[in-house]
């Protein structure tokens, strides 16, 4: 099978300028079939602060009410996909900026909950692989936002690590595929304050004892439960930094199999 | 040679929600290959408003600086190109958002002024017909925002008549192309202020009277002057209202040769 490296890059590699550009150049020199998942960074929360909205946010999940989703749909499918399109075609790199429902790429359905309106919360129902692949056939680089849409009209607001999570597993029945979800850690770490702490290797079992002490960061909770359940699809995961891992293959934190 | 019908859509099209929808439902039902241009209405300018950014009009064209061209990436490439791509998938059609920097599809430079600083924008020097018509050969539905790059990482605001125009230039050599420029009026008035005296036919000679008598709408000069630039290159062009055009196929205003 064809090799695809998917990266997800999230955090303050968007919000720093010098960081982002430094993160395209990284992915510019990734060799063969690839695609770029982005999340927001600060951008978006700023954006609406600015404009007057609130925009509560449970679990590491923003609450997107109309006004939300606006600032949303404009930051990450306008601004930041177009300002990462422009830079890497300026590297040579064929990028096609798409959002879930350009091509109907990815088609979500507003977020059912018992308790919690999430508002216009997209949980992803089905990854279009065929329109993926025919991009990557044709040696396109497609840089994806997190916007998705249900197919009646209405886009929706769905997590970055989720989407490249779906992307990845939906792209593995085709493609040997390699998911690199870049953040501002090395790694994952055993002592937070620690960047040097990072684990080379993660299994499930170690995970869930660092869940039950509480030695994981809880922001990387969510981060982590998307890699293995993309891992346990037979994805090759890497939670890192992408320009640490530019420099150095071995760094960051990579997920196995127990032991 | 192929049939392409070209929409432009602008103006309160796009400000009014259930204009706008209509005018999705109009496109849909165009037959045959097709491609949406979009302005960006009243959004841009109120945004900007609304988070305290200037950005003055000279001649039609916004000044765009660091801030309205942030603007602009937000609400054009951003809200208006997704929302519009979700309706136009809910209406069963494989829509595309792109802007001119995707694929790299059109490529601007800075405009070039002796005495005026236009800011950021970007006037066309190529339009990449081969990218386009890979596109329109798999029975995609490409929708454009007049955002384009310079090919060295920078994004640049285009005006959206100019982009349809280069477009309908471009892909003329390989596509008969039909360009609607769609707008809040019928057609071409003789009497600003009468919307049922527009006219039916348009030639150069009758243009060049009106503009010389003062009787032609100031707002339309940089439209009909783009209109005759495409049809000068063989584009059957026709000035009017999407929404009456898809009722009457006789309304609008057509350019044609000087008798």
């Amino acid at each position: 099978m064809k090799e695809l490296t998917l990266v997800k890059i999230g955090g303050n590699l968007i919000d720093d300028e010098s960081k982002l550009s430094a993160s395209l150049e990284a992915f510019a020199k990734i060799e063969g079939a690839k695609l770029l998942v982005h999340g927001g960074g600060k951008l978006a929360t700023d954006m609406a602060k600015q404009l007057g909205i609130s925009s509560p946010m449970i679990d590491g999940r923003r609450i997107t009410n109309a006004e939300t989703l606006k600032v949303v749909s404009m930051v990450y499918a306008g601004w930041i996909n177009k300002k990462i399109v422009a830079g890497l075609q300026a590297l040579n790199q064929q990028a096609i900026g798409l959002c879930g429902a350009d091509d109907n790429l990815i088609l979500a359905e507003k977020r059912q909950h018992a308790s919690i309106d999430y508002g216009y919360v997209g949980d992803v129902l089905e990854v279009n692989t065929e329109a993926l692949a025919t991009y990557i056939e044709q040696d396109k680089v497609l840089v994806l936002s997190a916007i998705t849409h249900d197919g009646k009209g209405q886009l929706l607001n769905t997590n970055a690590d989720t989407v490249a999570t779906e992307l990845a597993i939906a792209l593995s029945q085709q493609y040997q595929v390699k998911l690199i979800y870049s953040f501002e850690k090395p790694g994952v770490l055993i002592n937070p304050e620690d960047d040097m702490s990072f684990l080379k290797r993660l299994d499930m079992n170690l995970y869930q004892e660092m869940k039950e002490n509480g030695s994981i960061n809880k922001g990387m909770l969510p981060k982590a439960e998307n890699a293995f359940r993309a891992f346990d699809k037979g994805v090759q995961v890497i939670i890192g930094d992408l320009l640490i891992l530019a420099k150095d293959e071995c760094c960051g934190t990579q997920l196995i199999e127990c032991s």
